[in-house]
């Protein structure tokens, strides 16, 4: 894939492992909706410490306030000091996402970033994160992770109470975690 | 509920309170409407000492504003000391609520993650707050509370003015509050 | 009205005299229009020393710049010292009022919280509150004191301007000033 | 117009002349337009030093960044020096202006209240005011002088370049002013 | 023009003129366009020393942040020490121009204004302004300068690019220039 | 092109080109899309020292988060020290761009300024900008390039997973790209 390595891409999802920078901490992919369609996005955070005054929270396409929890449950649920870096959070392709089932994804992509350490690859990352550090259930966990094996990826790390028997016999293997730490003992 | 004990839930109410994270300081739960039907929603509340600059109030669907009122009143009429605290309150599955009848459930959930002490399970909250300190009567209490005791709640507290004759038939047990002390010493 | 004393609430205007919280400081009640229905609001304001940097303005269901004037007038009008304090004015049961007619209700439950003096029972306040520490006359006065009056309220205080030959016939005892210094004689 | 005087007011011209606060400094007139139809607003600044940090700046009904640039002209051009005052200017009644022949009688009250200085009675005040210190020319001169001088008003600060024939007529003393300057020549 | 010297003004254009403060600096006139319809404005700026804390930018009319990279330009191409100077920037008659041509005007006029120096009679400005310090090609400069030569302008300043046959036929003398410096050689 | 040298342009194409500030640092084309149809747009940046207090970061048309997003990737992934320097990026004509696909030419016209570099003449850059630096697919890449070279371009820097034989055909020199590290070799 150097300079003169071009080559037509036929399958999108292909494509989509393909420009995948696993590689690289601070990335994971969250199986989003749009509308009823499933859509995998990468969420993408950078996390450095501040050189200059007051801490940056940047954050394209999630709200921006969520974020803030997000970071006070690394804070104060798992023990990462926060306060003093700046969090930069971008959902690529300037995709928006309402849906909390994102919060799972992004916080562990902020830790991965913190930590710098990769996540390993070919995995999706689901769920709600409540306050008290729990993985909370999330809508639609089937559709989600059909479209997540049909694209390759081979593991997910979703929330406990989502888990059903239909859900269990997906070409995927699961990682139920019922604690953002229990995700962590999973990813890092 | 480790890695391995998954199992289908049928009810919605039992799969509610399954996952419900009662042995943790900071949440309660509040009867809320959507239009006019009921719909329980978990509040969840993280308090802890300001490590950086100016103390954060963050909270997700919940106005920010009511949130400052409510701790004013925590503070002046109750003594509890906030000032030097971040406060983190977050309505669980993404939900928003305007209405004043969450106020009593929000306030009790800053004040238990404040004092790391839990309220007791299968309890709900309901009443607005004054800036006096008092609880004051809300709409639809006796809707809400059929809800609550469906969905297998035991115990509620409610407003003193509130409570008549078809509330107090409903089968969950009744703590009519007149001040927002009177709560804590049937919560604390 | 201890937690075992319960009986339903048959008459509304009942209701709402027996849940003011009168022997606190802080509280009066403003006759509002709801279109052109009288409504009556209690009006709240809590005041205290300003523990953390800057002074908190806090305000639901009134606007924050007219807030910033009415505490401009009680500070320079009538001198009390205000850039100290912390200042929360709640609005209760979550509504929301654009109508000047509240200045006087606002502005002296402000005082009488900072005064911690209480205004008396079954009294209601009125009047537009100028620059030059003036009450000036309101819209539609008949409606909202025959409202009061029907409510059980006894005494008015009202703007000097508003009065004619009909509303003196109004079952209620009215105190028309033309100063928010002379409101306060009546009250304090 | 004690608290024993009341009377009933047949004529809303003598009533807004009665409720008008001259003897305080501050305060001016100003015929507004409501679509087409002349309207008479009462203008009222409250000027004084700031005693806390940031000097305010509170305005109800008129563009907040307006009013920064008339207290700019006011500091550049007169001499006033405004930068550690509080400044409040509120249009009484609750209406909001965006007309900038407004600017003259905001003007001119702020400079009124930091002089401490009334403007003499029965006078209104007309006039955009330019950066350069001018006193431009505005729209409809004529029907807002007819109602001031049908509500009694006796003397009119105008712009001069607005001036004509038809409005020499009307029967109302004209002050025709080139600059803020001169307009200060003929009120303080 | 004195007190005394009231006359009926027949011709608009006439009255524009008249009404011009030309012998001020920080004054200038952009032929701005309604739609398709070309209507002349004069810009306004005022710039002096920043007494008190943080440098105002106060601007009605246009846009704040296209405002902020005037000032850059003018900072960093043309070397004028702006960042401790309040700047006021008006458009007379309360109007709104989000029309880049503008920028070359309210440029000047800040210009203007900073060095105490005007810009000379009836002339107009015309050209977007990049962050080279280049002046840009606008739409519709036919119309814009037939429009100011109506209204009796004798000069306008142009960008180099814009200027074609027929606009070289219109009775105005033009200044064509490719960069803000080439405008301030002009002017100043 | 000095001020007598007045010529009519007949091509658009011509005039764009005649126009662009090429021998300035800070400078970059973006071939857009306005609905379906590519239109070419010149990007700004201008960043120096920042002189006064907290750093500026000031963008016309683009979104200012996403912006810091872009700055934190030349800090972090680059090594570019950007916390003292103000930002000022403008896109010529008042036009606005929501596509992520803007982000390498903002991107490295922030950089060309920075390091007072040219980037050379004739040349578009295309790509989104991700947090681990790498430049990602973009849509419609063919039809943008095509647009490009109609109007004269010669060389593209393009995202190397959205090269295909299709774009290879096009009469335009591409530089494929996998990081934004990449592109600076090619352009500085």
């Amino acid at each position: 894939m150097d300079g003169n390595g071009l080559h037509e891409v036929a399958n999108p999802s292909e494509m989509f492992l393909a420009e995948r920078s696993v590689e690289i901490a601070g990335t994971s992919i969250f199986p989003s909706l749009e509308g009823t369609r499933p859509i995998l996005v990468e969420v993408q955070a950078l996390v450095s410490n501040a050189n200059y005054g007051t801490p940056q929270r940047n954050v394209n396409g999630f709200d921006v306030k969520r974020l803030g929890m997000l970071i006070a449950v690394l804070e104060k649920r798992i023990g990462l000091a926060m306060g003093t870096k700046d969090v930069f959070v971008n959902l690529v392709g300037g995709l928006r996402v309402d849906d909390p089932a994102a919060d799972l994804s992004i916080l562990c992509s902020i830790a991965s970033s913190t930590m710098d350490k990769t996540m390993g690859e070919n995995i999706v990352l689901l769920g709600e994160v409540g306050l008290a550090g729990e993985v909370r259930s999330i809508n639609r966990l089937e559709q989600r992770l059909v479209e997540a094996a049909t694209l390759g990826f081979k593991k997910a790390v979703v929330p406990i109470a989502s888990v059903n028997e239909k859900v269990k016999n997906i070409n995927i293997e699961l990682y139920p975690v019922k604690f953002v730490k229990d995700a962590f003992k999973v990813l890092f």
